[in-house]
């Protein structure tokens, strides 16, 4: 063990759970009904359905980034300034997106056009934190140093084959944003919400979460 | 102990504080007095009176799901993908909780209808949580693998008899939602706070806050 | 030990931390600058000292209140159902507090009248915070077998004689509280500063942070 | 040890976390469109980018205020009162953050003057949180009785030669802010962000965040 500087992951946690719980807190501030649509507010509330798409796409997105994160760290025993300075990134981006989720709700009540640009947005948004995400966990498998325990005999670890796999998210990100822009706003949006569904159900250790060549403790 | 993803409660308990934490601490954010007002404040601040109870009932409805979630987790020492998921979703709406909450207030100022429209909104959503809350309980109850001490010699985990119970709160909102509807708004209103305060009453392990067949660490 | 419910104090901590911590954040988002203000900026900003002097206010005010929370935790091993009710009261009027600070900042602009309400209702709040800390202090005194080192030959849990210390806070917002109604509402409102200042200075040990008969872990 | 009191460092790091990030995430609510601004959505998206910028200082800015902070308390094992009012200070400057922020993007808009002075409240106040960071290490790094592991042998707590390097920071403040007030607004705007990016990069154990005469546990 060399000088180089690193750092115990708790308090990283502890920090980057809090920015989580807040980012995923605070989508709700968004929706609201003005004063004078309490005449007809049941109809009001109905009106809300993009607000409500929006909260539970955005909730759930950063779910899965949190889940992923929580994978990631069940790993590590340290962090060095590469992995802490790309975990700063990660929260920036993540802390980013209550904004282009209230755009995204809006810009259902205005223009096609509209609907365009925040579907684009948002979707950008969420490719950039995802690549984040997935820059931490490549750098992350390329360190053995930081890992609780080296596994003894393990397989090296980088594994080609599953590589392909990793990319699935961003992937679709990207696909989403280009038929929200070509193709139909709406599409995109739909997509951004079956995308964090998916986070939700590759849980169990396939897909987004599994870190290469690491075992959990 | 086969290969089927777990991870251990620590950071999920974390994460679901700092959640609950801040749903329960927005809610202030929702009560306004305007500029205008400030001529006759003493006026104005008693007349918030829809909003104090608001926020009380909610304050006490999230600390009494904190309080169960807390008893639940007391008792795991591991979390599985499904339990996570379930934890997900009953932070998602214990974070949208605030949203009812400044539309109950707010129309306690406008028509009857809206106070209908407004409480039934309400009811269903702290319904939805305590359904949430109570397949979380249920689920966990079944896997005992995911126990911190499987109770050595114990009754077997399910026991029928108390399952009424774990039905009270669920009853309870759903009777409130009625009466909301058929009969007179506050009436449901009125019930919520009591739910809420019976919440906090019955934290002594009896009621909603039992997990059936396992004992605390 | 019998089988009354009890829990171990670390999520309560958690969870009460995460509130004071949003509860202290939330005060800056009171303060704001209209856009026709940006013509004179520099009068605006100075224009706005109510409102800071209502942040350090507050600020310092939970700021005492959580090094109170915690110097009573300290001592605790365990927490039972009046305690954690007591605490859940004790969160429900800390959260509250961003309300009456706004109130008073936002009262300075306006009349004597408005200055006299607003003093009073935020002097109310604080004087309620305390009391409910001062309960919970009463109460874990009380309870040895909740403390986590009962110790041994110690003196018996109650000092009368230090009793009169712990009232200093209350009885200082009681007088600060008519001074305000029949004096002058500002004295009040400075009042508030130095008993927030005061916390911070005896945070050594003596006065309010004492815990009567129990030493520190 | 004599009687002076003082605690442990754990809840205090956990209450700062909180209080960091959720100041880092209100942040996001500052940025706003208007509804009128949903015809030209692209154009209003990019006519926000001073608030981007301001967005992204301020995170950066606390980011490296927390990492300076994890720093420190990594070397602490006991916390006395002068450091924790010291500590409260720091995070009451670092909670107020928010507003400068939102200042500073909506000067932007304004004319130079306004401009003027709002990066002279922002560069103020990041100046004294800075001040307040040094406060606490240097008042740290003079009390071995409250670090973890006095190193055996280690040189002596204060390294003259080292002490101009810790003052980089507040004098990069300094400067900006004088060359914001009488050569141009916003090249002290790019001057924060330029030491806030600094503050991520020197992350390593250089610069700021070295504790002088201490060594990591």
């Amino acid at each position: 063990m060399v000088a180089s500087r690193r750092w115990e992951t708790n308090r990283i946690e502890a920090f980057s759970d809090g920015v989580f719980a807040i980012a995923i807190t605070l989508l709700v501030l968004e929706i609201k009904i003005e004063p004078e649509q309490f005449d007809h507010l049941l109809r009001a509330l109905l009106d809300e359905w993009p607000a409500y798409l929006a909260y539970v796409t955005s909730f759930l997105t950063v779910g899965s980034v949190w889940i992923a994160h929580h994978n990631l760290y069940t790993h590590l025993r340290f962090v060095d300034p590469v992995l802490l300075r790309l975990n700063m990134l990660l929260l920036l981006a993540a802390a980013f997106l209550p904004f282009p989720t209230a755009i995204m709700a809006q810009a259902f009540d205005a223009s096609e056009n509209a609907e365009r640009v925040a579907v684009a947005f948002y979707g950008g948004t969420a490719l950039v934190i995802e690549l984040l995400l997935r820059a931490a966990v490549t750098y992350a498998a390329s360190r053995p140093d930081l890992t609780d325990t080296p596994p003894p005999g393990a397989a090296p670890p980088s594994q080609p084959k599953r590589h392909w796999r990793e990319a699935v998210t961003a992937s679709l990100y990207a696909l989403a944003i280009l038929a929200g822009i070509f193709i139909f706003p709406r599409l995109a949006a739909a997509a951004y919400l079956l995308v964090a569904i998916r986070g939700m159900l590759v849980v169990g250790g396939e897909g987004r979460l599994s870190l290469r060549g690491l075992t959990p403790r």
